[in-house]
């Protein structure tokens, strides 16, 4: 009984999509407001992590798609907390709303890098915002060679709904492959954790806070209770569960 | 020099809607992603001011305009927040933003009512976004009613932006005239306190956080620091100020 309450927190790449379509086509939601609070929810998760009086620069790599739209709202949050980021974005495509996060972070006088070997270097901390549930293998380059840099970084690192370069569903990739050295410190699950979230021992977050009871018992999986008016809760980590 | 300084905090009705079309213009900011943070920032305001161990119930007294969405906004983080919260919405222009904001809403079971009278009498508390900084009198029905329930009601109010009736720029309304008696608990000014501010003597919250200071400086208002991921800073009341 016990394993299978805990499967039923698991929200599948195929299960994610779908709640995603619901939330903005009967759920009334734009992806506009669904950004902002993940972004604004991770931004929290690293500012409960690594507070900025102990890691203030925080390096935000963030992939082409919405996982890199809720970096980059995320990056807009910590600048505004006190953080001093920097965004590496290789991969933009020419959406409306990634043009206007673009627009609202260059306003801040956030600065963006090409040079992420120099940019990891220099960064107190990471934010992992480079791919989510929607991803799909095989990854490409220049994400390539930033998984490689993130495999032997000594950085905390803070990943965006599943560490980048790991299954969706199975987890982490087989020895030997791309990101099977990666392990990020702290991993914010949006609106329910992935089932790769099983193989993750660290600190773990649960954010997106727009979902209903009702809307996660139809769909299968549980809600925690928030505190207060915190965007995200941690969870108990794999060992603490066993 | 302090009265100088006190009195560049405020936001004129005419700059505020200039700042307003900055923001959604150069700014990059989507109207959805600015009502999120500002009706969240209510929200929380509501929940220092009366947490729900105080006081569950809040009637939302939702206007026909912007200040209107932020209470829509409001309502549903009050509602996952642990409140139950009922919402008087009489006039819903059929602008695609409010019709998804009601529809997040009813997803949530928040309730809706057209009975002002018993909702005012049943409330614990009362949020107030009827008007905000682009009203312009006279006041309209049913809102004269609305305004004549809350001038004579015990129950605490928190308002947004102004005490609704109160011009932007003057104040309160003449003795005599529709308003006159409202006074407000708690209000949340958004962005920047508006002139109206300097004649309220409660609690003062300010919410919307996506400033920068660099924009504040060139819009001749100064910026509050806000604590850690909190999106409100409480201000000093006007007796402390003296």
């Amino acid at each position: 009984m016990a394993a299978s309450r805990v499967r039923q927190m698991y929200l599948s790449a195929k299960n994610a999509a779908a709640l995603d379509t619901e939330l903005m086509s009967s759920g009334g939601f734009s992806l506009d407001q669904l950004m902002e609070l993940a972004g604004l929810s991770c931004a929290q998760a690293v500012y409960k992590s690594y507070p900025p009086e102990s890691k203030r620069s925080v390096l935000v790599i963030a992939g082409p798609g919405n996982n890199g739209g809720d970096g980059l709202v995320a990056a807009r949050h910590l600048k505004l907390f006190g953080y001093s980021p920097t965004v590496y974005y290789p991969k933009r495509p020419n959406r409306d709303i990634y043009n206007r996060l673009y627009t609202q972070l260059t306003n801040l006088k956030v600065s963006f890098t090409d040079d992420i070997d120099t940019a990891i270097t220099e960064a107190d901390q990471i934010l992992d915002a480079i791919f989510g549930f929607s991803f799909t293998p095989p990854i490409r380059d220049p994400f390539v060679h930033v998984i490689g840099l993130l495999e032997s970084s000594k950085k905390p690192v803070v990943s965006i709904d599943i560490p980048s370069s790991w299954d969706v569903d199975s987890g982490p990739p087989n020895a030997g492959e791309i990101g099977a050295g990666f392990v990020p410190n702290v991993l914010v699950s949006l609106t329910a954790p992935k089932p790769a979230a099983r193989f993750f021992k660290g600190r773990h977050f649960l954010g997106g806070r727009f979902i209903s009871k009702e809307l996660a018992d139809k769909r299968g999986f549980s809600l925690p209770e928030y505190p207060g008016v915190d965007q995200v809760v941690e969870l108990p980590t794999e060992n603490e569960k066993l």
